[in-house]
């Protein structure tokens, strides 16, 4: 516990170090258990406010945000954009501006612009925490999918991993195609050519076929499909999606003998992932994914308020 | 409080011995003076986690859950299904899983499906109350009005109560059904023909008058009529809803008299309801039904914790 | 502090004492101090229900009462009248009543009707505040329009404030024009006619041209404009508001050296207020009247609840 987490902001993945990541990962465990029992009251949070500003529909992620913060005595207040000022035409920073008047000690916020997290950083004077910009980045997604490999499989380095889906336009994608490779994970995405990036990392292999890109891997991560992107990706004739892209327990038999198959949710079964594969106790781990999401939350609100809580 | 609440979960009267339905009265009874003091914090539920999950709108309903988890210490949070992944098309079944993966230790929970509570009790690890589902049950409903006859008459036993109104889809009518009859009393139906059940038990009389149905009853128990169910019926020819089915003061006294009117809300006065029966402070327990809701809430919420907490 | 508020809710700032007024700035001064804190846990409201009744939208105004009352340590449950039995039909009284029987210990309401609050408030067994009805009042927001006034000029008595905009639809200005004048100091109103009331008190003046409103003034108080009553002004041949209505920087000159400018939010930049206006920390009170609306909040949640307390 000696390394001191250099960072004011959860913005992303990008700008941390391998360090980094790891130092929140072994923060986040201790959480674990402490959700697992009856009493879950922890008072480093007492009587700091926490404000999660969420401007995108996400109650999974809030509902996360929101558990984290109350196990920890956070006054946690939900600011709910569809019925805010920002309807009256406000601008993000302008409405940034009024929650930081009012002295919040951490800053959870969700949007549907790219860099939106960022942006509103520049002006808040209490530690941000992105919960999901646009096409950006979704750090602590990527940090509990890191938490439940490593938990899973000993290790996150040497590891073959396959990200599923519609790499173009996730935000899990993005940053979890940083933040497994700082583990040392060898990482691949598939998909449809029009569902793919136009660029990607040089270390980071792009494949259309999802029995090529899944043969071998330990970790299948499955992406959540919007109908509206599946539907213009089939209409380039590609025929059906769960047909060409779908998780049966067939292809995952081409996968490592012990692979694991995640998702971050909410599926849509027998589309991108068929009920058998998601449902199988000893492969899929995606309670266990939702699980872990509350305790890596905890870590980071932790964390991050540590330099203000003078501790 | 010697008697072990032999239940795992609240789903409904159906399944409760009259020696159950007497210990949860029982244990409201401590709460409502606790209610009506200035400082309401107890704190056995110190660190528990409570979800309300409401994929209906009720806000009456989980506002009393939310002020009883509150005043017991629990870490209360509302899901609204509204804004939740729900309308991403997700089942019911794996919101709950997700849900149950935050590892909360209570799970309040509306829905608009017939046994949607029981359904999800299945795949969850803690308690599941049932505030309300479809037409089944809402048996924390039936719990406040038995408590308030009891408060009012000094006995359940031996009453005789009519609930009137939409019988047919009313899931309140569906608890008071099972309660009442087992706590002794004998309690008759009253409504048209087409918002009456198809079948009854036997010792249940039902009654297409109102004059008939009530008369001599100490109990008078009004249902929300619906609009449309109330078109529904009118077109059939019976005339005008209020004329034929509504509580008037005229009519009210064809029953004891000393009979009591509940009507577990939202009212629509001058409906199935006049005003003047509504707010006559004697005959009246509405408010009162309100505020033993929250204190059978909190008994509840108490009891099914227990064995959780190792108390 | 040996004053006692003689008055059991907040309702507006009329049937305020000018001594009433002073008393609760002078209590709101202890909170900013503490909201600038890191732990920023009070417990004098320990165990107290704060039920916060919003019939119309406002986030911000609702999350500021929140704010306050979890920093006091009040159970702080939001009812939001969107989802709320209002919409089926039941009156504004009828769900007063359900609320008070669910025995808060004080109710925060905003509502689109005149006199709401005052409505509500012969119903209820425990304080009112009003957070904004209709037309009428919204005492909070001119207290803290006050305390802000007060803490950057030194005092209230005998500045010149000019209060600008949409003066006839605006509950801040009906507000402001009762404490000001009641602090000692001179206010002016400014704006087109069909947006100044059919009639003003007699030691209140208006003006409909800005430049003669704000000449010499101490404070130019803007208010926002909702863009239907803009329009409808405008329809009157009065050319463009910003040009004629909009504070600019040339305009602001017109006002004394030293005048402050204040906006309630949201604000619609370029219409009626500039940004280089509204973001000249010099100038601008705009962040801090936020912050000092979640002090005068606390004062006024502690102020009405201490005889409740026994204090």
């Amino acid at each position: 516990m000696s390394h001191a987490f250099p960072h004011r902001h959860l913005l992303g993945i990008e700008g941390l170090s391998s360090h980094d990541i790891r130092f929140l990962l072994d923060e986040a465990e201790q959480w674990i258990a402490f959700n697992r029992g009856v009493r879950k009251q922890d008072h480093r949070l007492d009587g700091l406010t926490q404000i999660n500003a969420f401007f995108e529909n996400s109650t999974r992620t809030l509902f996360s945000f929101e558990i984290a913060g109350k196990r920890l005595g956070a006054q946690v207040a939900n600011f709910h954009a569809a019925t805010s000022s920002v309807k009256k035409g406000e601008s993000l920073i302008d409405t940034a501006l009024t929650l930081n008047a009012m002295r919040p000690d951490v800053l959870v916020i969700r949007h549907e612009a790219n860099g939106a997290a960022a942006d509103v950083a520049t002006v808040m004077e209490c530690p941000v925490i992105n919960a999901g910009d646009g096409r950006g980045e979704h750090p602590t997604q990527a940090l509990l999918d890191a938490l439940t490999i490593r938990r899973r499989k000993g290790r996150v380095e040497g590891l073959k991993v396959a990200i599923c889906g519609d790499i173009r336009h996730s935000r899990v994608a993005g940053s979890n195609m940083r933040s497994l490779p700082a583990l040392g994970a060898e990482v691949r995405v598939v998909g449809p050519e029009a569902l793919l990036p136009a660029s990607l990392p040089e270390h980071i292999r792009a494949f259309t076929d999802l029995d090529e890109g899944i043969a071998g891997v330990d970790v299948v991560m499955m992406l959540r499909i919007q109908r509206e992107r599946m539907d213009a990706a089939l209409s380039e004739g590609l025929g059906d999606y769960h047909g060409r892209y779908g998780l049966t327990r067939a292809r995952l038999a081409l996968a490592a003998p012990d692979a694991i198959v995640m998702h971050p949710g909410p599926m849509n079964r027998g589309v991108e992932i068929d009920s058998n594969v998601a449902d199988d106790p000893e492969r899929s781990t995606i309670r266990e994914q939702v699980e872990l999401g509350v305790a890596v939350r905890m870590a980071c609100l932790d964390v991050l308020t540590r330099n203000r809580r003078g501790g």
